[in-house]
């Protein structure tokens, strides 16, 4: 009666039930991909719709998984339940940095209302972007009303995939430069909420005139909230977590938050569309025409452009 | 009769004739992508064939930009052309170091014989992965007997694409650190040379016995060659270009440069076929069905992937 060969509904509910190891194989099938994603993915469907989700992005150094700590503490004591998912590039040269933030996130481990998890999916068909919004599904289903999305490294997919949630943090620092290169990076657009993290840092004041005059050039909608923290300290917490909330609340009402919850099942769609097709061209690999084209671009009859596109016709 | 107005073809007679704009507006479309990418690739893939790729990669600070510039000049003292294609993640974060990268190369900038050009495609179809074989097909085909690709960054896919290269080149640093990173990215199985750059740094010696016991672990073939340099003060860089030329010449009579030029065919036929399937996912989504797929997911009818199949059967 081992919990080894249950299948994902019965993996669902026990983790409904509180089962964090039930939990934690839905997210590693999640992220392994394939048919076992799949069923995870038909089970948690029904059930999800409820969670709020928060993207915290940022430069890497700004400060994002100390502030996902103190936000989890912020958010437990003002008694709702939790979950993070940590978003690994799954750069080669990663390691390190990881282990750290995942060393900070261990004053959490013994709360039964926080679920942290990092998230790594090197190579299979989709990545992170395909596997992201299955795992918020997941912990969607099995009852956090929260779950926040962190993401651990500077790619254009992270930063695609903390800009697809309910509510968006982007974090910043003291200092010239940051505001200028998250302007470049496209975060004005995504923000709902400011950080200017390690506030009590010289030059806090003029990182916040920088977004201001920045900001004033965004057209229409509510402006995001500028707050200021010190995470390792838990200043600015409480304004931070006050900001979120009224995000939600605000976005509800207007509609943002519907509006924005369909463009993300559209992107969606169109990432499974992709795997998809992209299963079919892999299965293309053995069809022997495809040694005869290849064969082709090798003797220079044929460029593989012009070798494909006879392949698909 | 300003060669604004100029095709592929005329653009690449103009670049092989040395003029360095024409060359430069042809790796631009490249970049572009779309039809004007289709255009250099039908127009360079006949003279293509007879350059030697050159792969650079390592992790970040290892000096992979100051050996690529001395390299530069070793080969131009043994009389060779070279050009040079530096891979840019894309990253949004990534605006400085770039900036420092292409400083160092300024002093090759009135040398004839040296083509430099970084490649940043962020956002278009297939990416780097696409566009790199169809600029090394360009530099190829004006003439340049060498082509190395240098990767800026750190990414999964610039590994790949340095790593489809006739040499695999890979740069480590003096530490214990650097080359159990450079195992655990999977870099060992593709280097054809290790350089040990920064050798006069303590730890050298160490590094050296950590590769020789992990290649050690290594099955079949030639063991790569480990070369030890200073790139900044040009020590080793003879060594470095022997053993480039070395490894050319074993592998060409050993069949094994063919061997990895068709596995490389394969591999772009692939990613090509991919990026025409989601041209045609992108078609997909003005179709009526998408909307109402749409709309039945959002209502919890039915899961993005079963959706989605309905969609394509």
């Amino acid at each position: 009666m081992g919990t080894r060969s249950s299948s994902a509904p019965e993996l669902l509910d026990a983790s409904v039930g509180g089962d964090r190891a039930a939990l934690a194989r839905l997210l590693s099938m999640v992220e392994r991909g394939g048919d076992g994603a799949r069923a995870v993915a038909r089970a948690a469907f029904p059930r999800s719709g409820a969670a709020h989700t928060i993207g915290i992005t940022g430069a890497p150094g700004s400060g994002k998984s100390s502030l996902t700590s103190a936000l989890c503490r912020v958010v437990r004591a003002s008694g709702d339940r939790l979950a993070v998912l940590a978003i690994d590039p799954s750069s080669p040269f990663s390691g390190g940095a990881i282990l750290g933030d995942r060393v900070r996130m261990a004053d959490h481990t013994l709360d039964e209302g926080v679920f942290i998890r990092s998230m790594a999916t090197r190579g299979h068909l989709g990545g992170l972007s395909v596997a992201t919004p299955e795992a918020v599904r997941v912990l969607d289903a099995v009852g956090f009303p929260w779950v926040v999305i962190e993401t651990v490294g500077v790619g254009q997919v992270e930063v695609e995939v903390a800009g697809a949630a309910d509510t968006v943090v982007v974090v910043v620092n003291p200092g010239w430069g940051d505001s200028v290169q998250a302007n470049k990076a496209g975060l004005m657009e995504i923000a709902d909420v400011f950080v200017i993290n390690k506030a009590d840092r010289s030059g806090a004041r003029d990182t916040r005139r920088d977004l201001d005059n920045m900001l004033a050039l965004r057209s229409g909608g509510h402006p995001p909230v500028i707050v200021e923290t010190v995470a390792t300290r838990d200043e600015g917490l409480n304004e931070l977590w006050e900001a979120i909330r009224d995000h939600r609340r605000r976005s509800t009402d207007s509609g943002e938050r519907s509006r924005r919850r369909e463009a993300r099942v559209d992107d969606e769609m169109r990432r499974v569309l992709v795997a998809r097709l992209i299963e079919r061209a892999g299965a293309m690999g053995e069809d022997p025409r495809w040694a005869s084209a290849r064969r082709a671009v090798l003797d220079g009859t044929v460029d593989p452009w012009a070798a494909t596109d006879a392949l698909i016709d």
